[in-house]
């Protein structure tokens, strides 16, 4: 269960309202890699942390502060709005300055939401579902975590840069730290996992056995000219600690043709000698896969 | 520019078809972290990469191996539906094996492919462009890629897990020991980019100067009762080299109330005193924040 | 800021798994009218609202609670899931029971979520940012959340009848006397609107004396053989208090033709007359609608 | 089935040109709450519609005049965008009020549309099937139909503030009275439901006994500091006319931890003891939930 | 403006419901080439035609009577469903027929629509306004038309094969028949306005002196050991009657390497030199593209 | 298998920036009808064809071209966004140009991309998987095909009339050139397959014999005023040389009402006489569809 308190984590008051950049914050609150996505992640990874304890009981805890920080950017967005000119004519537009807040404006802030946040990104697509994962693997979720903080962070840097308001700036310097220590904090709770011997370096650490081990240490060089055998990567152990990197030049396909079998006739698929269909010029049926499906199966449909 | 070869990377023949993992297999070409989505992010990482030689060309190099891994998945797909009961009536369901079938199949696979792969995930939803990040800058990219790569082989484990198909799990071999060793390699990618002075630990490499200080090392304890604190993250450096975590048991908000600006007229928003609405009972005008857009835009508006 | 309790608001113990059930819930999580809705919809209207006090806290008080509804049904889920088939062979499905848990899964609990729930709703579409509103008018918005409790309330009774556990009805009986309750809040808090001389009836609460008078009151009888002349609505005073509605029978269109002017040269519309198309058979000239942009954009452009 | 006739069923003549609002009246086309998701509700509504006669056939006429709003919408942009500067070059833009042109046109009106509308929203998101609700309750979707009149006129009234075309306004002032009387109509057809007896005030109109009594009438106060126990909603019966409702302060949790079970060895989810994975520090067993599936399916699969 | 008549355009009477094909049909009302895809492609392309007369008479004839098909479908979809087990608990699912049903339904029709179709398509994808074009160049549009019904029947003709319900199969039949009167129809009107001197066989009928010449009638071989020179394509005249297509065996790329600029350093791209970026190991700087922005623009940021 | 090479199919260098341009570009890489769609329908059409042969062998020569233009496209965007103003404040844009620029930016391709291009289309909307098409009919693939290329060359020709660029004219040259060896080749490929009996111009080839012959023919003439009769679609001979177009005036439905079955209780749709509601006023019980599911699933259900 939650609980809310009315003041905002940290401060969100520019010094004065700025519709243009109002848009570019909207990147922030709904974009693929904004607050809304690392609130959704750590609360659906937390509640679906499989062991009790420190794991999850952090996850927990960053989660719920990321919903606050929506919060400051939704606020942030309103005031940054104040007295925008949603209701400009064409005719009004005869300054610079006005012409590019009227032309770069998300004109959605207004008519839909009356001079506040969407939750969608800078360019007005909508936040979905499918930005979020939560596999119950950790090593693998926090891997997906780093980057999002990672992704988050150049981003508002980038804002940062796009900005000269001491208000906006002084937010923003608060949530560059954020991202950093989050970051710092995913990459230690990985260590972690090593130390407590629950994951390795590789998600997840199981199959290493069964999996094709001529094929788990080669880079396929497939384009041409490519440079990338000098890497440092090749010349050092892998960070699994175990394999060192192979680079194969021009390499070889290992299967076969990409032929796929001839469609059952109800399909109503393209091919020489199905019902309606002529004879076979040009073409050529594909060498048959393998027959038919269960037995049972096959004599309730054949 | 691209070339192909008709035969694919590795061997992709099922035993016998098998229309319930032929939806399920889905998720590794269409889903948010299938073969398709890594494709598009190396390819775009490759593209907006802003130094030549030895990064750009490995990116280069997995991204076009990766188109022929969703060739492999939807040959795959295809051969695993060969004779697949898509013209089944509901009176004909009376085995439990066909009702499974009949009821678990992916029925687009059918009506919409004809028998073959689409470009959605196992539950159908399209694949679509937000899955890939391409920033520019090469830390946050990888971090993403290992996210990806860790993913998709928690994802491929499971399928594995899934089937007891021969043809199925050599391939399914293949693809573990593919996603091993791009996890490998993304990783050891992110030390090459610390060897060669380009990025740190942290994305993007800057702005540690600027960001706020106090904020960029405290882990906010939000979650009542978390032991958080009692992990190993606590009593080691952080991975930056520079940093220690320090929590903050039940913390105060540094911000004041989240409140907004009153709309403006034209926005019909509700608030007390607004033309057409009435006295303001129990509601209080928001602390107005500062003034105004810059001076001209004012004029031109007010 | 948000703070967090390890406790569920209210129990989500399933009696025993039920992975049919576990994928139908998924439309009470990330549906259009789940609880993922409600929750932000909630959250963006608390943010976004104008006017200080009891409205401004109301909206926050139930946006909160809705966080952890989110919290209790995915819970629920992962319970429902315990030691689900997820690895299960075509081969296997012998038994119907089985043969029913296999079709009906939602294969990305599994898959992707390693046994817990997705953001998606029951047919595996993820939420989106569109589902929610908070337009800034709180009378519009109220109307919003009444429709979205309503809706919620009837999935959640559809969804009652078809369990039997006893822990999950338990769980929906506690939902569905908060839908009724939330219902019962909003529609309580339109009246308080009024009463407050904030709104009327109709949203916005401006405008009436500039919208088209003459068609503020017409039922467009446009459904041939349409009884719905026969309606109360017709004999009672209109909901705003001020209109009696009037039923047009066979009314007739009052704008012109539909057409629209030909297409500048650059846009390779298809017109005849057109750069590289012929004399104009079987089409004519639309009437010429008014001329040109602003002058100033008009000399800049011809 | 359905007919057409040609003329537009109010005028849409723009006096000149205006392609930033063409951009914006896109919202009204194809957004959340434009003319082709109350069309596309109200005919799945009709056709949804449980009872022959007066409910049904009211759907039907207002359905029915829908699909002719987006006509006169469709026509209106194309109109508006008579003259566009589509081949405008960077060069070209000297001047302020080209330069807002410019800025703020939807570039998809040109590319794509050739000059006339999309089926998107003001920012280009298209519109989608999830945006329209039809579940059969007609209580439910009535309000539904509210909410969605309401925040469809509040866009308008927004609309007609931004622009000061004399032929916009003129067709806007007859799209806010077509709102306010779709208002009307289904807050009376609401009232009519109840006067026939078919539903109450809450939707669905059942189950009332089997809800858990106790939470049925509780505001939950979980954002501190929180006046909305001063809201005139305290003080009368709620609208269902049976219950008052409580407020309570500061209130516990009534479930118990938010755990949820171990997961299946196949799901390679990260838990201390699975095959694997280490000895367990920091991390504890969740307290395990009851057992197992139906019998049968667990002699099928463990 | 529109107009509705009570009955169906032709009658969509099952035999007895069949669940499993409800879902199936979703794909012709909400599949991205459903009746809802040519409703609304030919709406929009009606009001967006630029010449008055046959064309556009045309086109609202048959988006008219689409209308009605999405009628037709729904009205289907929701008899199919009487009495469907939509309550069924797990434990009930003894039959193998009835696990077949409760296995392959489309939850939401029941737990959204009450029984009803929805707005999406067979695997629950809500429909989408991005499945439409209306580009305002005829050809372009017909040849889009054409391939609409050409799937459109294609699928028609799978769900034909599906079903041994004689009412359903009369519904398919009329459906059938008018999907092929329409392919005729769009494929007359593309010859049409070749006689009529408007478009010729490539759109758009212009720019081709303008284009590349010497790479218009090239086929690239880029698919080693492709047979395609053996078409008959290559021994024929093109069917713009002009051009004899031409086989490029192994053909070199014509463009020099894919190489971009250096980014901005506000953007913190990963680049050799830029701030907080140590030496160039292994990265080369690419070779500089042209330099600026107009110098106007150049002046405000540089 | 796919290889890739470095250099680009054909030059992609803009004489100097353009962000305007840079974000309209995007329509062609990531649009409904971009570069990525034709690329990945190719792709997946190529893969599910069931004819080995020259058929299979075109479509992946061109597949594998189509790559290299979203390529050059990326490549594009990267270049005509160097220098681009990103970091620009609301201050600063005084000068007309500049104010067009700022307002008119894709601001992801900086936020998100770093100066690179987006999966995306010129709106931001996500290019996503429903775009593409791979029916394994190629008759109805091709169609679909000749529409992909046709759309567009189309919208190719009116970005190249947006640009005077000689850089971005020539690359766009070579483009055209392309669309327009594939639109001819799409189209020759339709004639090759009825030169080989494969197909005729209807699709799919089958079922001519059980469609409704009554209806296979006619033109329902359903908007008022239509002059469709007038087209020589009705006096030449249908382009499936068997049939004659005819035109029906004011035609009259064919079906019965719109009616639908009562709702089974469990889904509390309203319905006089439903447990929970009252007498039947104003409404009337639909004639009674037939009856029942199989006797089986009757017999596991009442």
């Amino acid at each position: 269960m939650f609980r809310h308190d009315k003041r905002l984590q940290f401060e969100a008051k520019p010094e004065k309202p700025d519709p243009l950049f109002a848009k570019k914050l909207q990147e922030l609150i709904g974009g693929a890699y904004g607050e809304m996505t690392v609130t959704m992640q750590y609360l659906f990874q937390g509640w679906n942390c499989r062991i009790e304890g420190k794991y999850k009981d952090l996850i927990m805890d960053v989660a719920t502060e990321e919903i606050g920080h929506v919060e400051m950017l939704a606020t942030m967005v309103a005031r940054l709005l104040e007295g925008a000119p949603s209701d400009t004519t064409a005719e009004a537009v005869r300054d610079p300055v006005v012409a590019a807040v009227v032309g770069g404006m998300d004109v959605q802030q207004a008519i839909v939401s009356g001079g506040g946040a969407t939750l969608a990104d800078s360019s007005g697509t909508p936040w979905n579902g499918k930005y979020i994962v939560a596999s119950g693997n950790l090593l693998a979720d926090f891997y997906a975590n780093v980057a999002a903080e990672a992704q988050g962070r150049v981003q508002t840097a980038r804002l940062y840069a796009m900005t000269d308001d001491p208000g906006v700036k002084e937010m923003l310097k608060f949530n560059l730290a954020r991202d950093t220590v989050h970051q710092n904090l995913w990459l230690a709770a990985i260590e972690e996992l090593k130390e407590d011997g629950l994951e390795g370096a590789i998600a997840p650490n199981a199959l290493f056995d069964e999996e094709n081990q001529e094929h788990a240490d080669t880079i396929w060089g497939l384009s041409a000219g490519s440079t990338a055998a000098q890497g440092g990567w090749m010349r050092r152990t892998a960070p699994d600690g175990q394999r060192r990197l192979r680079y194969l030049e021009d390499p070889e396909p290992l299967g076969g043709p990409a032929s796929v079998p001839p469609p059952r006739d109800s399909l109503y698929g393209t091919f020489a000698g199905a019902p309606g269909q002529g004879s076979e010029k040009g073409a050529q049926r594909a060498p048959g896969p393998r027959q038919g499906l269960t037995d049972k199966v096959k004599d309730a449909f054949d």
